[in-house]
């Protein structure tokens, strides 16, 4: 049955509204984009690199979904209950521009790390003609560009400091899940007994949940003047002790869609069977495999070979992976739930503004049986 | 003539000094290094993990000259005036090691940019067997560990903000002079072209000026309690206006001895030449040669061949780079020592501590004339 005209436009209207959001948020990259090389030009470096520098920020910032960078703004408009105000929303963007630029940060140098081929569509900036090994400098650059940006812009605020801890520990935290996944699941060499859902859980939770979906959100509550405590409640506590199962069940999702996902679903061919990946699917796997099925999972997991990712794949089947997904889903979309029930959004007896379930509820609608 | 036994003595009890003076030194780096590796032991990581930082922590930071962290903890005896408690002297060796922390990033980063081979007289980090690109990942590491020292150690002192963007901005402007330093010479592709005095005071006051020398004075300056500003007087400017010059000076003379210090004096046999090096005697060659010395340096330079070395050696000799650089050291000496004799040492109304003109003395001591 064809959808309602109704239905099409609020769906046409929702989708406009989206790219809308999206556009503004890329107009304020060109603003910072040219902040960040007016101040490296003015230092007196020479033409040829400010052209390097320019170039890296824009092949390696715009281009991907920018959601990290666009749940800044969100959280901040949610927090404030109201429009944002130009002032506003510029801050709320540039903070969520910072995140862009540790995502970077990071994605140039794994990319390096991992030998990967392609990111959004085009080629690694390592693999760009002329910039090999220097991506690492090139990478470096990015994250000092946030710090400048903060100290530009939020350095006569109250919170800058906590801005600068957060942005700190969260990087810091990114690192070591890095390091974790890196030796766990080197590409070249096959060792599934390192593997475990233990395992999983940890490369998860530090290489990607806390920066992204803490960061953004602990960045958002910072700049809306929620304090540290407010009577015995701990609100960024709160928020993390969600973000973290929320950021965990994401990739979770992630993991299961590069495997069960069509590529018209997910927009590409997954691959983690074939590159050794540390994924949900093979830990689950291994933890349940008889010795049969374990030694099907040693001989062919990680080989690089089709006909190997195959048999790895009628062992998931054999397992019935996409029925005990369906149930891990479903409980972690219930704990969730309860956490933010938890949430009290009582006023303060100061006034001071308080945390709000909706956040919370925004991002759990979002990913909450995602197909893509 | 033999020295005197008196001489002797003395020249035996300030060996014996320095050499204590770095044990106490590394003593503070077995503190922090438990400090950081418990803290990730703390967080769940798995012993793989913790083996591993904390082989990379061990590898990358005690093994160097560490003269950039101990000049943090004379710098402030000097401006203190008097011997440091002990909880004074663990704080300042603490910045010192952040320092410290700050060079390894970046020479680990930078021998694999470089493709180097052997660091302080070990293979390069990412030479280890079983390494190679996880490297990247290790130096960033060191970097956030700097950040995890100062928030532990420093987070409740009204000055912890300082030392952030210092830090900051100190390893920003390290990248811009490393980028510039990248593409202005390339190990693989020689082109004189690109090179100039002025190119190379660029590289030199980035990439080593800022860190090696501003840093560790301004760390111990904002530890000493010394305010921004004091009447007209602005001491982090003063000390910025002596200490770039001074750095300026220090790679310049380094520079001379790749060409000019014997491997008995430099304990190396320099590689500046045969390495497509951006250094000063090569640009100071470029500025005075006559189209036929021109046209040797062009074919020569840079070209791992030791006969062409030769060649360039001979220009240089030819051009009498030596007495060039006799001229520019005395130059340098006088203008240095003339910024430092302008330092005020009157005692400010306000009883706060004051800039000493000994902190650049002891620094411009130890450099000037070194043939080592």
């Amino acid at each position: 049955m064809a959808p309602s005209p109704m239905i099409k436009t609020e769906v046409a209207f929702k989708a406009n509204g989206k790219q809308a959001a999206r556009q503004r948020f890329e107009g304020v990259f060109d603003v910072l984009r040219d902040e960040i090389v007016a101040d490296f030009t003015s230092k007196g470096m020479p033409q040829d690199a400010i052209n390097w520098y320019k170039r890296n920020l824009e092949y390696n910032l715009p281009g991907g979904k920018l959601n990290r960078g666009l749940s800044v703004v969100d959280t901040v408009a949610i927090l404030k209950g109201r429009a944002l105000t130009d002032d506003e929303y510029f801050k709320a963007a540039l903070l969520g521009w910072c995140v862009e630029l540790l995502q970077s940060f990071f994605l140039v140098s794994d990319d390096m790390m991992d030998q990967s081929v392609t990111r959004r569509g085009q080629p690694c900036w390592f693999r760009v003609e002329g910039v090999n090994l220097l991506a690492i400098n090139d990478s470096f650059m990015l994250e000092s560009a946030i710090y400048f940006l903060l100290k530009k812009h939020f350095r006569q605020e109250s919170y800058y400091v906590d801005l600068l801890d957060l942005f700190h520990d969260i990087t810091y935290l990114t690192e070591m899940g890095q390091l974790l996944d890196l030796i766990t699941a080197p590409e070249d060499a096959v060792d599934l007994s390192k593997f475990s859902l233990e395992r999983h859980r940890l490369i998860v939770v530090y290489k990607t949940a806390y920066y992204s979906f803490y960061l953004p959100v602990a960045l958002a509550m910072h700049m809306s003047g929620i304090p540290a405590s407010q009577g015995s409640f701990a609100p960024y506590k709160a928020a993390l002790d969600i973000l973290i199962p929320l950021g965990e069940y994401f990739q979770i999702q992630d993991d299961f869609l590069d495997f069960a996902g069509t590529p018209e679903q997910i927009g590409k061919v997954g691959t983690d069977i074939l590159d050794n990946k540390c994924s949900w699917c093979v830990n689950t796997a291994l933890a349940i495999a008889t010795p049969e099925q374990r030694k099907i999972l040693d001989e062919n997991y990680g080989r690089k070979d089709a006909e190997k990712e195959k048999r790895v794949k009628e062992v998931y089947e054999d397992m019935k992976i996409r029925e005990r997904y369906g149930v891990y889903e479903e409980g972690a979309y219930k704990k969730i739930m309860g956490l933010i029930e938890a949430v009290p959004e009582t006023p303060t007896a100061d006034g001071s503004p308080v945390l709000k379930r909706d956040v919370f509820k925004v991002f759990l609608d979002k990913i909450y049986k995602r197909t893509k």
